[in-house]
């Protein structure tokens, strides 16, 4: 029998995927599960960007070029400009999702054996997408106590060696919320820069940035242009996770003419969720403000209830539609499956996302949980009871 | 300045891709340009496929599956039984493309400098997809004289090494157009049974098979069912290249659990493109008969044409809709250069895929070109007059 490669074995599980059976085990016993654990938001897809697929008037559904439709980039340049930042039609690479924009910008950039590094706790498939490209993560570890902060530059520059070709961020962050500070961005953009390193800021939280914070962009430094790589998608800006389109920034020619390549060899993005995506464009700035309002309520409502649970602390999130919070348990693995196994409160119960899937560093973050605050209100505020009335009898 | 990765330099170009600008060119001096260089087809995508679409009641465009739809899987194995393959629901992942299947495929069955065979000529994007996957191409030719035939079995034996780790055909063939016999199918079997491989039969043009000649697929042989991996794609069979759906298939577990985990981390395929996928499945057989006997009919037409003119060989193909045909000129590259450059009849020229891109082994298939019949008759013929009368005054 032929033998599956090593990567292939190596390929992380996702966190949860352990849990997911649990949760269906308790639906069928007649529990109802609050799903605090995936970043599906349920906010309606914009109007614009679902009509304009149901009118497309197509005969022959072609493959599109493989940079996507010109049209499309055009005017996400044009809005990446309104947003002041200096995107050209030629910089901006259309993918099939931020998810394939970061392996052709981790494909691109680095060879098997080559390092990346990550402030963690970090998105969990930047794992996958590290062993799909057979590159090494080297985690930099940042706290709960600082808010999940920039670790200190001098903790960067003690893990690069010559195989580091580059500094990967998010932006704000999955799992944290934190969202970096135009004097972090600038102290990493001098790192990058002595060390000619990539800089690869995954933004596919930009638009959610609360408390009156702006979102500083990598593309905002014009000192590092060549060393600078945006990650974009349509996905949470528009509630359009099912359409699949993202894209790749960069100015540097070299990357993309590299990444160009990776883009022709699977021929072209989907092109009705091009559609969709062109279209969303156009979707009125009432629907950001609603929906920035509307999760921000949410943060300030899961929060609040959360920080009011005895030996729960919470990093405040600054962005995205994540939290990290720290539990009085010793395993957070263990709290969420009993969670699903073996509580309820009134026939209700959470799923939860032990963070320790969000480290690469074994053994960190063992007592933290990441919730996604995509539910509503009211569900958040049941969920915070059943987590508070769970912690009084869960013995750890 | 940073630099890209050896990868990224080393990811090849498209064969045709220094050919474009010139055919742009071409067609800003007014002259018309058959492109018989793409396998993009002119057919109309059913409606069945686009009305789902139009149809869909989405409020919120939600990732799907990471192996896609329950509901599609359970429908297109359905499909296969009704072909005689027995594909259950869970021995398929839904892809993004046959391009996003032949990725998983390599990634989960090949690590960094592990070798896959496969006989040349071959669809280009093989080496793009290898060179992504740090997988070394180890070729072994076929020949225009047997029309591209299955080489002998002892040919690939004398490349096998402890690196092999799987061998790739495409059946039918693109761009030979070659239908591997069930004899060929199941000398195949014995090689990599024996040897411990992994055989992964790219089946994306499996239904267009003409003559009476029967599709034989690597699922049909039950002696293999831990070494078969089937590629499929909805790309060609129902005119929807721009949907980018396509599917990995096999029986072998430790596969399937592999290849999941490259699925689970780029988090889902197209949402759209599945409704239409699905929906396509309902295509009346009517629709099938008409476009295999619209290709028959062209391939005819053009292989005629393309055999009348003085000098010119064709492998008359059995499958697909491309053929390669041997030119008298010395560089096939160079001709279909001018062709563009400083050719025209009657304000009309053609483009064609110079064959050496599809080989892996340098200077080979020089004076061959790869053609596409996906063009009607009358475009065709008029494609074979201008090559004909360009052969009478090209000086090579
Ligand atoms: C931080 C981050 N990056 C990238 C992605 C990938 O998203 P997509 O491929 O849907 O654009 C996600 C999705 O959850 C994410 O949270
Ligand atoms: C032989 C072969 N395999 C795979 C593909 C990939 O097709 P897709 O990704 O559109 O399914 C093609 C496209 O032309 C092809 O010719």
């Amino acid at each position: 029998m032929p033998k599956i490669s090593k990567k292939g074995q190596q390929m992380p599980e996702s966190p949860i995927r352990k849990l997911v059976p649990l949760a269906e085990a308790a639906k069928k016993r007649g529990t109802k599960v609050y799903h605090l654990n995936i970043g599906q938001p349920d906010i309606k897809t914009p109007e614009v960007a679902l009509n304009a697929v149901k009118n497309a008037d197509i005969e022959v559904l072609e493959y599109s070029h493989s940079a996507g439709f010109e049209s499309y980039r055009n005017k996400l340049a044009a809005y990446y400009q309104k947003q002041g930042l200096p995107v050209n039609t030629e910089d901006i690479i259309i993918t099939t999702g931020g998810s394939e924009a970061l392996m052709f910008a981790m494909g691109s950039t680095m060879d098997q054996g080559d390092e990346i590094i990550i402030p963690e706790p970090f998105y969990a498939n930047y794992n996958g997408f590290s062993t799909a490209s057979g590159v090494k993560v080297v985690p930099v570890i940042s706290g709960i106590e600082t808010g999940f902060a920039l670790p200190p530059i001098a903790d960067f520059e003690k893990l690069i060696t010559d195989k580091t070709k580059a500094i990967l961020i998010c932006n704000p962050g999955n799992p944290t919320g934190y969202l970096y500070s135009k004097e972090e961005l600038s102290q990493l953009a001098s790192l990058v820069k002595k060390h000619d390193l990539f800089l690869i800021a995954d933004e596919v939280y930009r638009e959610f940035a609360y408390d009156g914070y702006q979102h500083f962009s990598v593309m905002n430094e014009p000192e590092i242009a060549e060393n600078a790589i945006m990650i974009d998608s349509v996905s949470k800006r528009f509630s359009m996770c099912g359409a699949r389109i993202g894209c790749v920034v960069s100015k540097n020619k070299d990357f993309m003419a590299a990444a160009m390549k990776f883009a022709q060899a699977r021929l072209s993005p989907p092109t009705y969720a091009q559609i969709a995506s062109e279209a969303a464009l156009d979707t009125p700035q009432s629907y950001f403000d609603d929906v920035i309002t509307e999760y921000k309520d949410r943060r300030d409502t899961l929060v609040h209830a959360l920080n009011a649970i005895e030996g729960v602390t919470v990093a405040n999130p600054k962005g995205a539609f994540y939290c990290i919070a720290k539990l009085p348990v010793e395993n957070a693995d263990d709290f969420a499956k009993w969670l699903l196994e073996s509580f309820d409160l009134n026939g209700e119960t959470v799923m939860l996302a032990p963070a320790s899937g969000f480290y690469s560093t074994p053994n960190v973050g063992l007592d933290e949980v990441r919730l996604a605050y995509v539910l509503k209100k009211e569900d958040l505020i049941t969920s915070a009871r059943i987590i508070e009335a769970a912690l009084k009898v869960y013995k750890k």
